[in-house]
């Protein structure tokens, strides 16, 4: 066995060294005692980036405070185990116990766990979690990974994204036509529709396909993790609001097998801690955000919010390609149902509730 | 020993029984075995009152479950062991490890303690969880209890209240001449300086009051328990938003020698299960508020949007009350001073974020 292999055994990602088929699961309770587990958790992000590499870091230390070391959980960066895009698949087959990810990015497997990450013109975060909660979303989404040995939990939300950095100024439809714009997902999808050209980019070349002009405009985040790839820099405007991922959420997975072999304190734990850590990174988010939107407008960027025309057609290209996603298979039908009825209602409350209170306290 | 004081100290509540001088906190570590305790928690609400009471309990489950049952909570209805309005001191003197209330029923004795629950005009439930964890609030507030041995938690919101019910129309401030209402704290006075008449009540004399025209308005909280206490047989209005109190803020109290006799992991349960409770409360309020909405509105209610020229009005007398209630004190200044300089930034971030893109959806 390599020095490398002995490490990775040491934090459970013994599927790397040895075969999965051999070893299995059931070896993954590392002992230091009677009653000690070691697990590996990847996820889809650099190492510690800001606000989605902080969220799996706070959870991991939650659960070694709240168990006494009794579950130790190692966090590894997109790349260190396995690349960020096959999260998923690692820990279905067991390579690792966890994961901290985006479901979007499993469309290609199971389409409808998109309605679990991010809907154009969708529920916000506080909208999402209460649909998962008391809406029936969580056990939608559980039956949903089920055939896969896969257990999902929320893990948070970057709160409602800004709509990106553009080159022009954009005034109507019109200035969509053949825009290159970084947008992933159902976002892109309907920037297609609108006559866009939308183009799929890893975090790391963002920045630069933005300012050497190979692309006109970026979606990324918001104000904290723009500012952190220096995207002021590159482009003029920046257009809001983030009709595109008005409240994403994120997913820590888990091996089936693995949280059957914890015992019942373990794992309410990390039942436990994937709230908190949930819920903390959209705290986190609003917090930086705003901070870091007072640096950006300190630094001279044009703050501009999209034509109220474009968004409305935006929402018409949305709908239909939500639609379109419900009639992929049942499965996406009954979540887009449910989904859908908590939206309606939600929407309906908050306009009387704390929208109704915002719109007076600005004036 | 009598069988109550028996039991009484079974549950920790031993102070009812012999001096709380001579047995002290220490003997509050009730072993079952090297490692156990049973604390008691002693609320201002009656026992499992939807969304106040059940946010203890369900702390309390899963300090259980997370502890493997080492640390046992039970949770005491206002009443039970000591009077909704004496939490705090029974959590001071050690009567009770713990308490679950809100920090404006203190404000006799800590005038700066209003800051943590209800200000009219200030910050909504996540702006409150932004300004505790990242803007220095949760520091401000430990530093405020900390002279009376007792450690606060944030323990959850009821989001934007309702505006409460009324026995006529409010076109105008004129209408609120005179006005005798159930509203309490900041929020009263704020009424009284625009000619109202606040009055205190328990909830359990709201309904009677209203009815029988002692009262001619009231504020409780929000559909969900509004409807519990059938507030909407007993007038005719229904009014939005919430200006007195837009983000209420709920604390876990917790006596700090209690809190230092237990051993770090259950330290780390208890922090994290509260942080967890206190988000789902949140949730749970914004989720049971919407169905309770729509049953109100097909009884019959009648929605009504205060006139915007009377919140103005109200704002105004709003910041003067808030500004005198900072001057009682260095520390209400300081905690002031901090709570506006977080609102301030929030709002303007959530104008370009979540604010911008839910008027754009209700369009």
């Amino acid at each position: 066995m390599t020095r490398k292999c002995q490490f990775l055994k040491r934090w459970g990602v013994k599927a790397l060294c040895t075969a999965v088929a051999t070893l299995g699961i059931s070896a993954s309770a590392f002992a230091d005692g009677d009653q000690s587990y070691r697990w590996s958790l990847v996820t889809s992000w650099p190492k510690n980036f800001p606000g989605l590499g902080i969220a799996p870091e706070n959870f991991a230390s939650m659960v070694d405070d709240m168990s006494g070391g009794r579950l130790k959980i190692r966090v590894f960066g997109a790349g260190e185990v396995v690349p960020g895009f096959e999260v998923f698949d690692a820990v279905s087959n067991g390579t690792a116990q966890m994961g901290h990810s985006g479901s979007y990015y499993w469309k290609g497997k199971i389409p409808a766990a998109q309605f679990f990450a991010a809907i154009p013109f969708g529920m916000t975060a506080a909208e999402t979690d209460g649909w998962l909660r008391y809406g029936g979303g969580m056990e939608l989404w559980e039956e949903l990974y089920q055939p896969h040995g896969v257990i999902p939990l929320a893990a948070g939300s970057t709160g409602t994204q800004m709509g990106g950095w553009f080159n022009k100024e954009i005034n109507s439809v019109e200035d969509l036509q053949g825009l290159k714009m970084r947008i992933p997902g159902l976002g892109g999808e309907v920037l297609k529709r609108a006559g866009g050209v939308p183009v799929s980019l890893p975090g790391g070349e963002i920045f630069t396909a933005l300012q050497t002009g190979a692309i006109d405009a970026v979606e990324w985040v918001g104000p904290y993790n723009d500012r952190a790839f220096g995207l002021n820099t590159a482009a003029k405007y920046y257009y809001y609001p983030g009709w595109h991922e008005p409240g994403s959420m994120f997913e820590f997975i888990v091996n089936e097998e693995a949280f059957q072999e914890l015992p019942q304190d373990l794992q309410a734990i990390v039942r436990q801690a994937a709230r908190t850590a949930s819920y903390d990174m959209l705290v986190e988010y609003n917090a930086r955000n705003i901070e870091a939107l007072k640096q950006l407008q300190d630094s001279g960027v044009e703050l501009r919010r999209f034509p109220e025309d474009l968004l409305q057609q935006l929402q018409v290209y949305s709908d239909e390609v939500v639609q379109e996603l419900a009639e992929e298979d049942p499965m996406a039908a009954r979540i887009y149902e449910s989904y859908r009825a908590y939206q309606q209602g939600a929407a309906a409350y908050n306009q009387v509730a704390e929208q109704a209170y915002i719109e007076t306290r600005e004036q």
